[in-house]
């Protein structure tokens, strides 16, 4: 089968469904053509993922596709951008004609659900590696960044933290869990949701977003240092967001030092952290109810440069434990 | 050496330099944004390089940076558009200081010259590969399209045609030639010149236009589909694009059938293919002349579809010497 045939087969869709708002012209020519709204900015963002790396070869390849344009949208999320279209690089060991349909059909579904075009792609062969490039709109100075955290603002999460991590623990051997505990986690590992709606509605309230893909702590780093501020988190409340907490019997879980570091250094969460002032706690958790994403306050943002850890009495804990994964080190 | 700052140490640039127009925030948050002129489409194209099967291993990393990049601004080239950002994804088997160095230096300067910032990346540890998604800027209905060709139109093709190919296969072994005879094409091939002046001068010109990756007739043949028409190419004519011819003793090149499979189908060749009425003639010759980029007639679009090859005497000459190369075949 042709590059050609492969794109046609899979991944384009009737003209009808690939009118989408904003795009003007879909797969098919040198370039795709986007319409954005005018004067609208476009948010971009991108990301390249390696099996062995970013999945495992076992992993389904309808939980793959959904995965691989998932962490993208989540880029988007953090930025308070409404998805428009999406571009896919791909290079595939083989034309495998099972992988590519489930591949496509996660990877479609999901796109169609946030209305986010695939505009337009590249295959070829090689080691399997996806490259997403996504694109979003954002009115101009509306955008969630890293850089408004203030002295005072609260710490909140979206979601459930540490649960993919736990996933992959058991994949690697070093925990075992109940069937249905490991089900639960593996779904938040292979199949994350990016919160594109919390980030809308968070536009006007969050002083600064991010999404969390390397362990919070080691994220939330990003967040002071464009900030000039520091963080006081609080493991506890944290350490409450392991979905697996609340599923599971506490005998079949790892040691509470090891629930806290899946929670703040575990990494895959896809989810969001962000900063609000105090006094719109109660719009960040309307904007939570109205969008059906819980949202967790862990922590305050302080005048004092760096991270602070405690647990629930307020005594510091160590931070060393809890590096973040970096895909270079 | 960590993810962040391998980034921020090769790829990024003082935030002057990264203030491109059109650039509203640059490499460093979740997602990049892009503030288009109100009312311009956004031309957006993605290519997947990997080492081995796109480039050589040995290729020297400062034309790899730009090649990464030309093959991309090419694809705007052909639709008209004026770059204005892009983004790079790059999985490196090892953090390796001398290439990053040099290869960081090819894609910047490229960039550079063509006032295309990078604005956002992902790496990681893997196979060599490369992925760029670039955005340019075009007026609404302005496009170069593949699908504007129309019977009696001209056929033209810029620059040089073959030359890569003929570089491709001296490191095959099929071929040798004398040193400097293959550094000329060499550079053909590791350093295209993307004729991004020469697609923006061609707007309002040329019916349809698209570039040659995969070798003149493979590609033209995307042309004739999408606009429901055929082609009558004449090979004496597109054989003397072979640069070499011009540089090379006769005796020293290959066979005439063979230089014509070189020109026709040798791919990798990043020159602009396209349609423009013959009434226009003195126009596209202006359009050469302004942007500095020769560009040759070699055939005609007629009614009957399909593709024609004929020599300069118009005798037909048989097609199936110079099938495309496929990613997939």
């Amino acid at each position: 089968m042709g590059e050609f045939a492969l794109i046609d087969r899979w991944f384009r869709r009737p003209a009808a469904a690939q009118a989408a708002p904003g795009v003007a012209l879909g797969i098919g020519d040198d370039c795709a053509l986007l319409a954005p709204t005018p004067g609208m900015q476009l948010a971009v963002s991108t990301d390249l993922l390696l099996e062995g790396r970013h999945f495992l070869s076992t992993v389904d390849p309808r939980r793959l596709g959904h995965k691989a344009l998932a962490v993208n949208l989540s880029d988007l999320a953090a930025c308070g951008a409404r998805p428009l279209g999406f571009t896919l690089g791909l290079a595939l060991p083989a034309v495998d004609e099972d992988w590519l349909a489930g591949f496509s059909a996660g990877l479609l579904e999901l796109a169609s659900a946030h209305g986010c075009a695939l505009v337009g792609g590249d295959t070829t062969r090689g080691p399997l590696a996806i490259a997403i490039t996504v694109f979003g709109e954002v009115p101009p100075g509306q955008a969630l960044l890293r850089s408004g955290a203030r002295a005072g603002d609260d710490l909140w999460v979206s979601g459930t933290l540490g649960d993919a991590r736990l996933a992959l623990e058991v994949f690697r051997g070093s925990l075992s869990l109940p069937a249905p505990v490991f089900e639960a986690a593996r779904q938040r590992l292979e199949q994350p949701t990016p919160r594109v709606a919390l980030g809308l509605a968070l536009r006007g309230i969050a002083t600064a977003a991010l999404d969390l893909s390397d362990g919070l702590l080691g994220d939330l780093g990003h967040v002071l240092r464009a900030s000039g501020v520091g963080a006081r988190v609080d493991a506890d409340a944290a350490v409450g967001l392991l979905a697996a907490r609340r599923a599971a019997p506490p005998d079949v879980l790892p040691e509470l030092a090891r629930q806290r570091a899946l929670v703040l250094a575990g990494g895959d969460d896809y989810e969001l952290a962000f900063t609000a002032p105090a006094a719109r706690r109660a719009e960040v958790e309307a904007a939570g109810r109205a969008t059906g994403t819980p949202v967790t306050r862990i922590g305050q943002v302080v005048d004092t440069p760096g991270l602070q850890l405690v647990d629930g009495q307020g005594h510091a804990l160590p931070l060393q434990a809890y590096a973040s994964f970096d895909h270079f080190a």
